[in-house]
């Protein structure tokens, strides 16, 4: 049978791990394809650059041209990242006529229209399994698995920079700076990791999910999102005395009565009960509640990052579009079309969810009325309180933390009710409040 | 665009749901398809019957013909259940050139080979989403998803109704009769629930599910299989005292360092750390790891069973269908083919786990010390031990129960050991296995 040609963009972590799948299981994989796929071209910077992988020297290349002009070459798969270069050469390998497979999730999340518009217009196809939650097949899952469904709510762990220094800084006490370190000293996260801990890359990758589930394009700076940097552990601790975990998720729901009207969205550090499935992911794993209107709850957990995880999803997308599926999805789904509704998030303000709030207070008479007075004026009524005592200093000199836990109320209600508090004179600066989940 | 037509074989629980479904979203579902989904036929024993679906009446007919002849039809929808009737329906559509989709485990896990083969013989193809695991897209993951791996092992809770009873017990310290009769009246387990409580329905579904991971095909029977139903309340309460829960499991996996030797298989109680994920997993909810050896584990969730989580999975085989997408892994993949490897399973006395024991012993001096003899003669070390007092009688002349949770051992050893111990005076019929996992 005619073999089915790729030409591999990039070959650091991911590429090498799927120039590794592609050279050492070429029977197997011919099995699942139908057809043998073979590697024909990898274009790299630095063709010296020690590797992971043994390529031969015939398949390397510096530049896309002999990789766009080559005729026995079906299938561009482009792992190098960022928006620049890639951008161009995935734009160039559709012009040139060849199906492209992606896990550039910036690159889908900021150009989606653009290259899909390329494609379309170029009568080529994408896939990009790889782009969201590495080796979990969730893209897939949204895309046919539950394609019968009405979305009505994505939540998810979505990096697992992020969740890997959670979880060091929850089951070790450590602090941001300390568990970040350790996340860098193993690998985890890179030296600059700003992407990942300011919930940008959980943004890219809500952004894609929120595409195929909603049909929603929506650009990325109108996503809320918070980072983890600003996690204490102190928080972490008291949320554990309050059985609750803190866990950086992605989230956009709709409301189920009226799946037309607005979505809400964010990415934000909240805490979840710790028997919660989410509370329960780990280390460097992801995990995605996907809520359909037939199907209920389901969830999917696995490694959401890494050199075989990632390239296994890559892998399934080169077998899919050897096997003609791919290019079908693409066809039949229309993702980042004209079709694709504008649609305007729903107001923060409006949104109902319950809130730890941290106060730095004066240890005096009175504080508590007052905090507890303006919460009740704007409708926020109290699940639990914690105040411990001073450790030190005469009585009434003291600041204590004061811990309230709320039950749901409005999002912009609680806000106002914090700034109201914030300028009391008993109560420092810096209080803290994260979103909680049951 | 023309038109895609559908008719239904029965219009029980998940039928209603899946033309539910196609009545009620056709506009959503024709987005999804790339063409409309019409249902053009419900074959049903009995039209005068209440539904909880509200079937236009020139849709019924009761039985197969009208469907067979009808050229608007090109699929087929098989949802009745059974082997006998159901089998004759599916083999006279593929006949017919209609393409098949089937929610129906017995039939595939009994008759799969005869009826892919029917399949290929006249140029149809057969999907079958729904068959495992209800709602979740397990079958999606193993053939697209995961592709690119070697399945190295699957390990599911994928009986609804005996993860029901076995919560039930668990948290109600319930008998299993009690447990059982609850879950008929709520509607979880059937009149007769043989196929649920033994095993079988689990073995069937281990079985689909092997033959897409592993290409092999396993005679039912071959499968080694324990239900629920020898399951006491009082090992549900040492488990717990030991930090672990029991669940009903459906295991295979391959030796890592040697994928193409025997597969271990079965389906059994296995007692579960409590903070494993499988131990979390309540009601009638479904689970599944599969493990491959690029991706490492990922886990599928939801549920399993029901009739719009079925449903779900019925119409997203529909839509596969349409898209085509269906017919090109039906081609590429060959399932249930001359392809299939015919394997032995590895003997279970091969097979390394640890044990959990219970025993009814005198309780007078030197029993303890000849059952730990003959398991040390045996090779078998000893994890951990319970003997709680006896709670009557003069000393000597009470049974009390003995529980020891053994390191890793063979199989072999171990249940020669309890032969050897069932035959000691000192020890009364009923010792009690189960494998640990943790």
């Amino acid at each position: 049978m005619e073999p089915y040609g790729i030409a591999l963009l990039g070959c650091g972590t991911v590429g090498s791990g799927v120039a590794k799948l592609l050279l050492e299981e070429p029977e197997r994989l011919a099995a699942q394809a139908g057809q043998p796929l073979v590697l024909r071209k990898v274009v790299v910077k630095d063709p010296g650059k020690a590797r992971e992988v043994a390529l031969p020297s015939n398949l390397i290349a510096t530049d896309c041209r002999s990789v766009l002009s080559d005729p026995s070459i079906q299938l561009v798969v482009e792992v190098v990242g960022g928006t620049a270069w890639a951008r161009t050469a995935v734009l160039d390998s559709l012009a040139a006529g060849k199906d492209v497979v992606t896990a550039n999730k910036a690159l889908l999340a900021q150009h989606g229209q653009e290259i899909f518009d390329a494609g379309r217009k170029h009568g080529r196809s994408i896939a990009f399994e790889a782009s969201v939650a590495g080796g979990i097949p969730i893209i897939g899952a949204l895309t046919q698995g539950l394609a019968a469904n009405r979305i009505l709510a994505i939540q998810g762990i979505l990096n697992g920079t992020c969740n890997y220094i959670l979880t060091e800084m929850t089951d070790q006490g450590r602090s941001y700076r300390e568990a970040l370190a350790d996340a860098q000293a193993k690998g985890y996260a890179e030296a600059d990791p700003t992407m990942d801990v300011d919930g940008t890359d959980t943004a890219h990758k809500l952004a894609i999910l929120s595409q195929i589930a909603f049909r929603i394009a929506i650009p990325l700076n109108d996503i809320p999102r918070r980072g983890i940097a600003e996690i204490d552990k102190i928080d972490i601790g008291y949320a554990r005395e309050l059985g609750y975990t803190i866990k950086l998720l992605a989230e956009a729901w709709v409301d189920p009565k009226s799946t037309d009207g607005p979505i809400a969205m964010h990415v934000s550090p909240v805490m979840l009960r710790q028997t919660y499935p989410l509370a329960l992911v780990r280390d460097a794993f992801n995990a995605i509640f996907v809520t359909g209107d037939a199907v209920g709850s389901t969830l999917y957990y696995g490694r959401g990052a890494g050199q075989m995880p990632t390239a296994s999803a890559v892998v399934a997308d080169i077998i899919d579009m050897a096997v003609g599926r791919a290019q079908q999805t693409f066809r039949s789904l229309k993702l980042w079309s004209s079709e694709t509704k504008k649609t305007t998030l729903r107001s923060r303000a409006t949104i109902p969810s319950r809130f730890y709030l941290r106060m730095h207070v004066q240890d005096r008479p009175g504080v508590l009325a007052e905090i507890t007075r303006i919460l009740a004026d704007h409708q926020i009524s109290i699940s639990s309180i914690i105040q411990h005592e001073a450790m030190e200093g005469p009585e009434g000199s003291a600041v204590v933390p004061l811990i309230i836990m709320t039950h749901t109320a409005l999002t912009g209600s609680f806000t106002d009710a914090v700034a109201r508090i914030n300028r009391s004179p008993s109560v420092l600066a810096g209080s803290v409040y994260f979103p909680v989940a049951d």
